[in-house]
């Protein structure tokens, strides 16, 4: 169903790798809610996913660009700006890789070449993108900039390894470069903490699905999925958001705030006994 | 303008006062998005307000009921099953009162007997409200609750007073409640916790106008005022947020994640010499 | 062992009922470092417990109060003035009772007279008694009040009903009275967040011993107990901690910043599969 | 005075330049209290400051590392377990520097290889650290490790800069590795959140003194100083505070929890008006 919310409105899609990713559902979201979209992600991931699919789909250009990179995210800004003749309106930033949890490696025992991989492409690469975003001016007013985190930001979940310190960082980033958007082009900029979610990157991290029963089973409505992210994305570059802004917001199905549920309580001390 | 968020859904606004009320907002909002609403006030506020110009505007009917009374919100409850006919998808509660603050008296001389009064408007209402409804079954499957609530839950406003507890209270009382209407109903609850607002009960507290000023000079996007809120709860009430509960929803410019700007600098410090 | 750190200090307790409470370590530590306390509880929870043996213990005298009465607080602070020949140093507030929660009473079909008894006897007493103390001006500089609360006031736990929102309430009192005690008499006041813990009072609660291994498991230093507790709000009464105010101090192991431990992990796991 | 908080302790300080540091005054106190204590420091800060003093004063060996450097880091726990002869019992990192702010460089034009110098040097020179006491099971059962950080983590200070990211990394790091640390060697990791201070250090961030000034403003208590803020670590070095783990303590005479003080408020309108 289509509601129009972003009618006129035009945007980036950072990590869009295949059918799974949260990127993938947010853009088609944008797209239906009338939106124009680029897609952009590093060239290695273009050609190991089915990005095309999706561009055909959206009608949308697919421009390589590491966010890691800023000549590489300073290019991919000016052609954005020129294909679309004029500002931009959202982001999002769905970007986030640990070669530490990839390769096992346990947190206190972290290789730091591997750390600096790991706070560079999932936390500073929203800084990069931002700054360059900032300089060449290139946000409308009331414009909207989502990045995805997780909750291991707040709380210590045993295999989120190094991610944990790279989400917190990733949100701190929000908050501070939030400050300085807000104020100079009133712009605002979040990060959404979503339920643990069953993509290519989400399956990377040991006992992933156990992670995703354990959370389903504490959430009162369940996890949410990258469907249900997809909507909450589309309300946060809408215009009806617009006063909400330097924000962590949770999108868990109640996960942050709940200590125990019945359904966890009678599992650990079912499991306790045997 | 309209994007037909919430087309065949229905709620009842608590709260509704006057044009500058939030309440009203919301429910005029509500309205152009395609809803049904009821209004509720007390019978005193009813008198007061100019609550029948909005009726009309909305084509609602108003019934009256005093939040803190069971059987008053039993009725209401059962008027407004009759009337839609089904289900209920979405309530707004807008209440706060406190005698204290009203009659100056300052937190460490509390009459006991006002601060009764003022939780149990201010906050116990809203597990009233909810008590009935759920009793009644009277929430729609992805139902949305809403309770307006204000930072001093967080960090002590002087001049705030027992309101800061009462809206402590109302955030955990959405909390509990969420976890328990989330198991059984898939009904989601949560608190959006607004920048200081001119509505007349705002203006009750004293030095409210300094306020509204130091807010908006902390916060990068300025105060959200009473129209943003409702665009904000329009978002909250429609199919695009259903996984999003038990959460305290900041709707304030940022003011919640700033701890000093630029302009309250250069203000204290040009204060402070005087 | 002692290190003196309260030599010459003097304070209330409030809450000691028998050798498993909170209070009744606190106090038993305070007279170890030096101190010289009173010791209260209601006229009632002094007849069924053994208070006695801890006031012979300590040398302490007790005074019957209940701590949601006000003349009954006056009377308690006159005496202990008395007493002391001077000002008080320090208080642990170590109260809470739910009505709800002993009958079995579920969050979504509250009794709202015995809401009322629960908050009135969990957070307002709080509240009274801080009133109490600084009408009477009975605190000395740098004095230090404390509360004990559990995390139920942040995320909801199952089974722990309406306490949740009076323990909220209570963090919210000692947050607004610590800004005007700490501005007029150099007063802190704060509140912690203790392991659940097995004493009279917590094996009310329903599943409590399944509560403390879940939340023995969760922790990496395991739950506090009790007497980790008195060790802890020694060093809050004492003058190292002169500038801690207006904080919420989880005392539990890291059970509040861990999302999801090995051993809660397994255990769910290997539950779930049953 | 001394209680002899720390007697048989055993622990090393980061972080001494002069006697306004933070940490010399730490060291200070923790030898008061008993402790032996090694102490360390770049060879460049070594040189810079007057750290002889203070080694003489404690008695206690300097020894050269920059704590960005694993393998310095070895060779300083190397020695210090050799000087001991035994294990170490605490540990404080004071260590933070961000050449962006140095050089005045506003947060939307960082330069990123000194945002790479400010994270290592102030958040992952932590982490650093503890893999290496981890590694050589330097820390003695119930030990207890400090870091200093900044309410910047949280909210956004306008001048703070990058060092706000640094901050929230650091923060994130002391609860990950607290889960571990807790979990394998019951040895407790902790963050305090103190109050601005005018430490050499602090005196680089533009416009520090007004900081200051606002700070101790709106705390009820005003500012912790570097005093206070060394009796609070002893005491979290202390057996008093066992099992408080993988907490962000808040040590800033209750700036963390206040929204508006009179103090402010009044400052501020009569800024305005000028």
């Amino acid at each position: 169903m289509s509601y129009n919310l972003l009618k006129g409105k035009r945007g980036i899609i950072f990590g869009a790798l295949n059918s799974e990713s949260i990127a993938w559902k947010v853009a088609e979201r944008a797209v239906e809610e009338g939106a124009q979209i680029v897609l952009t992600n590093t060239a290695v991931s273009l050609r190991l996913g089915e990005i095309k699919t999706l561009a055909e789909k959206c009608n949308a250009p697919i421009i390589a660009a590491d966010a890691t990179n800023i000549e590489e995210i300073e290019a991919l800004v000016d052609k954005t700006l020129d294909y679309f003749g004029g500002k931009i309106d959202f982001v999002l930033h769905s970007i986030g890789m640990s070669p530490n949890v990839r390769k096992n490696i346990e947190y206190q025992d972290l290789n730091y070449a591997f750390l600096d991989k790991t706070l560079d492409i999932s936390a500073l690469s929203f800084h990069k993108v931002m700054q360059v975003l900032y300089k060449k001016q290139a946000l409308a007013e009331w414009g909207s900039i989502v990045a995805l985190s997780y909750i291991a930001a707040q709380r210590t979940f045993v295999g989120y390894n190094d991610m944990a310190d790279a989400k917190a960082l990733l949100e701190s980033i929000a908050r501070s470069f939030g400050a300085v958007f807000g104020r100079d082009f009133k712009v605002r900029v979040n990060t959404v903490s979503q339920s643990p979610t069953a993509t290519t990157a989400g399956k990377g991290i040991k006992g992933m699905e156990g992670m995703l029963e354990f959370a389903n089973a504490l959430s009162p409505l369940g996890n949410a999925d990258a469907d249900n992210c997809a909507d909450y994305c589309i309300t946060l570059f809408s215009d009806l958001t617009r006063k909400v802004t330097m924000q962590n917001l949770y999108h868990d199905g109640g996960f942050s705030t709940m200590g125990l549920s019945e359904e966890v309580f009678k599992a650990f001390i079912a499991g306790k006994e045997k």
